[in-house]
Order: structure tokens, then sequence, then C-alpha cells
């Protein structure tokens, strides 16, 4: 398989087409950027730690019921995956109180919500992806009802299946952020990345944050980190 | 009854207690606020339109069966209510997308939407009353599941009761919020106030807006406006 043309640059990643139009070759860039794209910086080996640990979220969660987009990796830093059309949605779940929705809510940071809850934004950078209700998805027609109760239903299955793994290697996971698409059958699959640029991970023992938030809150040490988290991970078997 | 102690004193009524613990006497003020009270201004004659208003409306409610907290007027800018705890939540329906839903997603001001919507905010000035999804309400306790589905329906009644009685007087109903709170008994009913401070109203043939938005966009003649609203009122029976 051949890399084709450049489909998309996103602001973690490059889309290439291939010689099969059902595949997508993705390459995860250095750069790094917060607060829809305010804050921007170039993290050298960033892009190959999150492609490894994205690999290996989507291989474990494959081997546990939940397909998904990816194919295989191709090199440190790039990964087939299978082209789908993205539904224009962040899918995330909370398992505690943190960021955007601590600071909306008036909670306090790390606070344990009673029960993993699902929040979907719309995907869109000029509106800075706004918070939208089960409403606003159907009247805007982002998404249909059965779609809709469909990414619930898997975003908090991933989150199960995430949490457990990532309980057995000592790190809280808070919360994280999911896309989906429809594939050429129709089917809605979990696509996009799993990284420590998607989840927030915290240290069981010190409380250390080990994702995106030391690059946004200027912790330092970001790629050590992101370093940290698959060290963990290529320790076990998915 | 007498007027007793003033209880609180909001941006654009007083309540005071009376000698019924069940009872409060609320007075309409001329006050005019928006954008989370950054913008302000007296607007003589303002209290008496909303109270006038708001008793029409609470009386045509309740005479279509929609109960509420609305007893009897006792001035012209002063009305009686029942006292209720008052459900920490805003409840706003929408049939066109304006104000801060249009900003938000992306939508011009007054596209119709294909059906009615209910959203809730978080009745929190601190805050800014931000959009809150039906698992925030559940996870921050501020109603429960059974409240929550009790207020969007009673709230898409009023709709319906609100929408075609304006209709009747020439007047789109854009959107509302809507107050709720919890009787002595544990009942939910409707309280606050249903004004043009509350409502987005448009002259159907000219469009020319009726309401709040007067004041929010300087449009001028903000009191005329909510008078005009007022005189297609009282010309009909409730
Ligand atoms: N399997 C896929 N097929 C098509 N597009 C995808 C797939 N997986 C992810 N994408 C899209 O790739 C784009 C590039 O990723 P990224 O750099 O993270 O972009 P963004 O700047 O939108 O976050 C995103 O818009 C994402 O939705
Ligand atoms: N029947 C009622 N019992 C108790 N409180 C009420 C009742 N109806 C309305 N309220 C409350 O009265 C307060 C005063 O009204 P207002 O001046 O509009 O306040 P705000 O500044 O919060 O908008 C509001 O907090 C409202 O929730
Ligand atoms: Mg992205
Ligand atoms: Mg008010």
């Amino acid at each position: 398989m051949n890399r084709g043309d450049l489909l998309y640059e996103g602001k973690a990643k490059k889309l290439y087409q291939t010689d099969d139009p059902n595949v997508l070759w993705v390459e995860y860039k250095d750069d790094a950027t917060a607060f829809n794209g305010e804050k921007k910086a170039q993290l050298a080996g960033k892009g190959e730690m999150n492609n490894r640990i994205a690999a290996f979220f989507f291989r474990y969660l494959r081997e546990n019921g939940v397909d998904n987009h990816f194919l295989q990796e191709v090199s440190p830093t790039e990964q087939w995956v299978r082209k789908v059309t993205i539904v224009p949605l962040e899918v995330v779940v909370r398992n505690r109180a943190a960021g955007s929705m601590a600071k909306r809510l008036g909670l306090e940071e790390g606070r344990m919500l009673p029960r993993p809850i699902v929040e979907f934004y719309y995907k869109n950078d000029d509106l800075k992806d706004p918070l939208v209700t089960e409403d606003h998805i159907d009247v805007l027609g982002l998404a249909t009802a059965e779609q809709r109760e469909e990414m619930k239903r898997i975003a908090l299955q991933v989150n199960d299946l995430l949490g457990k793994k990532m309980r057995e290697l000592g790190v809280t996971l808070v919360d994280f952020k999911l896309e989906f698409g429809i594939d050429p059958d129709g089917r809605l699959i979990l696509a996009d990345e799993i990284s420590p640029d998607t989840c927030r991970f915290w240290d069981v023992k010190t409380g250390k944050v080990l994702d995106k938030d030391r690059f946004r809150r200027d912790l330092g040490d970001v790629v050590e980190a992101y370093r940290e988290i698959w060290n963990r991970l290529e320790g076990t078997t998915p």
C-alpha cells in the first residue's frame, strides 16, 4: 500500500489517501494545541507516543468487542485506519468533574461524579465546539436518535474497559473524548484517536497529571508523561 | 393581608413575606437588566406592564389546566403568589433559533426549528446560568428525573397554549423561559413570571420585536412594546 495525497491536516494528525479508497494513512504529529488552537507548541516525540498508545487502545477495545477504525501500525508515528464519515460530535465521558465541566458547573477539579456521564459537543472550530443537548443534536441533524444512543452505549462500554485497564496500571481515568464515524455500510464505529491528548489520566498514588493538561497548564515534561503512560501499557498484554 | 418583611430582591422583582407563610407578595420593579446584570436601566412603567401581563398569562394557563403560583393582583405592580421552593433551573422552550442558541450553534436568528425544544440552564448567577444536560441535572441533584420530565411536559404544554393565544393576537412566540417550584405538598408547579422580559415576541406582520431584546439590542421604545403586548392581551378574554 502506498501513501497518497494529503486529504486533511488537523491539529494533531495528517490524513492521507491510500490505494484503497476505504483505507486512510494517519500520521500523528508532534504539534500540541489547546484552547481552540490559541496555544501551540511542537513537542518532539508526542506523535510517536500517541500513535503507539492509540494503536494499543484500539487493539485492546477490538479484542473486547468494541469495533473501531484501527487497521495496523505502519511506522512509529503512522497507522492505517478505515475511512469513515466522521459524525460531527465529540463524545465525552466523565467519571470525575475536571476541566471545562468543573469550571462551567462550579465543581471542584477531581470531584467524583455519582456515575459516569456522557456529554456531546458539536465539533465545529468556528463555534468553539459548544456543548449540545440531545434536542440540539436532533434539530441540527447531527446524528439520529439511534446513532446518539449507540454512541452513548459504546462510550460507556469504552469507559468500563479503559477504566479497568488503567486502574491495573495505577492510573485513574478521569475523562476522555471519542469521535465516531459511519462506515460505507452505514455502520457506526469508533474512530479518531484515544491518547493522552484526548484523555485525562492521573497517577493513582501521587495524583500526578499524565495527559495534555501538562501542556494546557504549563506543568512541563509533557512527552515524558505520555511516555510514562506508554511504558505502563507496553508492559501489559492488551 | 399585610405586606411583611422583604424576603429577597431579585433583578426584576421584590418578594415580601405576608401574614400567610404560604403566600408571597411580589412587586414587579421597573429595573431592566441584561447580560447577567452587566447592562442596567430603569424603565418607567415596565413593572406595571409585566405584573399585568404575567397575571393574565397565569390566569389563562390555570383556566387551561396548567397549575401555577399566581393568586391575585393587588396593585398595578403587585401580585400575591404561592410560596414555593424554586427549582434552580431555567426551563427554556424554543420554537425558533434566537439569542444565545442562534449564536452558540451558528444558526440564523429566527430560523424555524423542526419542532419546539426544551433546554435547561442552571440558575446560578456566579456561573452565568450555564446550559446543562439531563445528566448534569441528575448528577448535580438539581431535580429528579421525574421532576425534569414533568417540567418538560408542562413547558411544552405552556408553549402550545401561549403560542395559540399570541398567534390570535398577531404575535409570534419565538421562545420563553419558565421557572418551577415545589409547593409544601411536594408538588411541582409553574412559578416566577411570564412577560416580555422572559419571552421573545415578534409582530407577525412587521417582524417588530416586542420584548426585552429591544433593551438588550438598544432598539428603543421598550416599555411601549410591552404596552403593545398588554393592549392586545387586554382586548381578549383570557
Ligand atoms: N477513520 C477516519 N476517517 C476519516 N476521518 C477521520 C478518521 N479518524 C479521524 N478522522 C478525522 O481526522 C481529522 C484529523 O484529526 P485531528 O488532527 O485530531 O483533527 P482536529 O484538528 O479536528 O482535532 C479529524 O477531523 C478527525 O475527525
Ligand atoms: N412563588 C415563588 N416562591 C418563591 N420564590 C419565587 C417564586 N416565584 C419566583 N420566585 C423567585 O423570585 C426571585 C426574584 O425574581 P427576579 O427578580 O426575577 O430574580 P432574578 O434576579 O433571580 O431573575 C427569583 O429568584 C425567582 O426564582
Ligand atoms: Mg483531534
Ligand atoms: Mg428573574
